[in-house]
């Protein structure tokens, strides 16, 4: 656990990049969810087909964008591996999991208004059983994998990286890794293509912290970051 | 507001690049429109992954080529946010939109050419409505901010974040994301997939205008723009 | 017209690089026709898409592999252009169009042999109209447009730029760009989904030359090469 | 044959992330088949465009995370290739070997797995025929070209080459591009989209070695290694 590196951008706007990212990469899964499963005309394979590029495109984006002033995490796994591997100040982990929590579910609002639906209105989408916990668990282990094994040593492929990941677990996972504990929370209040029963978040979100926790440990191991405060993190990552 | 710095290019050179740039951005934006909808047997999602494809690839190459010569802008928002920023001297703004909307309906006229269709014929599609008024406001306003997070922090990613951004925005947004008044009002000229009737247009282009204006303040002060005229501008963003 | 600067390979491995990798981006046009035809069920959107992926991914890939041993031009308009520009010694010229087009057929028989038809079996597939021929002019018009802009100012760029040209131009023209008159005589041996009827190859390759000839022009103008021997080449797109 | 140069990685890492990182291809080849299939209602064009789009991200992105620690060969026609050329000390070649397999047959159990079906059973797909044989040695053929094209003369671009490569492949040849005896072998353990009955495996890897021989000997004239231990290794390829 190294020393934790001093970030060149105050707080507060750390925190608004970490909200607005997060809101439009949650407008991106919920919005194009809605409208691939609109015009797919009941061929559920090109609606996700429409549901993956469109998200791996904006979480590629995204990266790019915020990634220099908050490290665009977006993601309650990857903050929180952060502060374990001294990327982020343990004092800001708790305000970056409630911006990121709020921009998430501002997110899914967004899209719901686009879309004429309800602001909110709770998903009804059953997502459990072993299979797809399993998908979440290796799901959130390859991100995880992906984000350390890239930031350490090839930093600036993060972004298309990422985005690629995910392009490829939305097919290769059973249940389209979410890989993400704000995502999960925030897909409860969309009752449409991406949503998922709350009754089901839970699961999911133990399953993700789980992965990210084996994907940390391996890569502690594998690519051990350097002694004296070299960590690379993920603001860094230009 | 910064000094506007000067390009390396002459008037008539980058006046040009923006009205060729945007002509072909037309093209294939409503070429691939016609070409998606014509094959797609009625499947109308398989007809918008086309057109997402074909518009996405075409921007990222378009200011691959163009943005060293004339900035690329082929967008009458970033070309007014330019002016605001410093990245192009006021007095040849009006120049820049005059041959971004000449360019916008020759693309027009050549897609409609291309495929036996008449050269001009304008678009009974209805686009309205509260939903998709907003999609073009949080379109547009990802847009501008993709820009401008990008080019003062990673200049040479821009033409990859741009196309990137606007094939996740075809997804997400309800109004499958013009963000661009040249596009607009282009769009109106082809009774076709991408068309849109022209009584529709106006309320667009004033949403897209409000979202532009809304980026640039939240960037304005995300990332303020150096102190002594090193304000980063799109035709440097090598 | 610069001086025509010496490529470091030899004549032999340059000939052997344009023939194997013009042999490879026949096989993944006809190839990926064939298979996209026979898997879409009817659907020629789906049929299009595979056959865009492919074609647009194999052509950026080829463009790094064999770019630093011969251009990789794999199209005589290119070469051509590459002759007037100065990439190419106009002694080369010749034996570069002979092995495209060996290379072009020898791919096409091979797409044929890898899917059990015939090696070589005329198409009767119809490709004429004035669109289309437009089509034409226009698809190879953007082609040397986004190589020679590409090229001069960010030559790296060069093969995703390619590649990502020809992924939209498949779409937003009506004769699916073939902008390039070694494919042109190759698909008319393929009685397949991308395949040509003989009689109507001629106009193709009349429009595909003025095209590249148009562009040429312009951008001799736009980004004029600079005086003393500087010319970029496509062999130097490092 | 140069002189193999020593990898910075101690062995146990280097096979670690061999395993994991062929462990992950498979799973995102077999489990994005699986998907694919379930949800495509019967139109393969569109299953196999879903397992294309993923197995071509992951394997990029798996190139970037591990390709810095063990070269990421994830397959054994790779690494014989680069003990010849090499790149790989021939004592460490069994251990690649056999973590290649053991992690691709892994990687298929955790994809059955995710989508509830056995943790093991036998491909019925039939798969053979001198079409699809002439499919796995160009399919291989090319695969070693862009490896070996790539590696020597722009390192960096390797992952996004490879991942390019099988994405156009998936399409152009017969055989879905296997190109690599690993995953053939793992891909006989799950009868399912992408699965290969176990008796048609030997020929594909006949085929496979065969087409990565030629291609090797073709680079090795085309783009000879430098002579004092200057060859370019995988695991460089940053």
């Amino acid at each position: 656990m190294g020393q934790a590196q001093e970030n060149p951008k105050d707080l507060p706007r750390r925190l608004t990049a970490e909200a607005v990212g997060t809101a439009f990469l949650l407008a991106a899964v919920v919005g194009s969810g809605i409208m691939g499963e609109r015009l797919a005309g009941g061929n559920d394979a090109v609606a996700l087909l429409a549901n993956t590029v469109s998200t791996g495109a904006a979480l590629s984006v995204l990266l790019l964008v915020f990634g220099p002033i908050s490290g665009a995490h977006f993601n309650p796994a990857v903050t929180v591996a952060e502060g374990f591997l001294g990327g982020l100040a343990w004092r800001d982990v708790p305000a970056y999991l409630a911006v990121q929590v709020t921009g998430a579910i501002a997110g899914v609002v967004v899209a719901n208004l686009m879309f004429d639906e309800p602001a909110v209105f709770f998903s009804q989408k059953e997502r459990f059983g072993t299979g797809q916990w399993l998908g979440e668990f290796v799901a959130t282990f390859g991100l995880l994998a992906v984000i350390q094994g890239c930031v350490r040593l090839r930093s600036s492929t993060v972004p298309l990286a990422v985005g690629g990941y995910i392009t490829a677990a939305y097919w290769f996972t059973s249940s389209t890794s979410f890989a993400n504990p704000a995502v999960t929370i925030a897909r409860t209040l969309s009752d449409t293509f991406a949503g998922i029963d709350p009754m089901h978040a839970p699961a999911f979100i133990v399953m993700q912290f789980a992965g990210a926790a084996a994907a940390t440990a391996l890569f502690w191991w594998l690519v051990p970051p350097e002694p004296e405060g070299s960590i690379m993190t993920l603001w860094r990552s230009t």
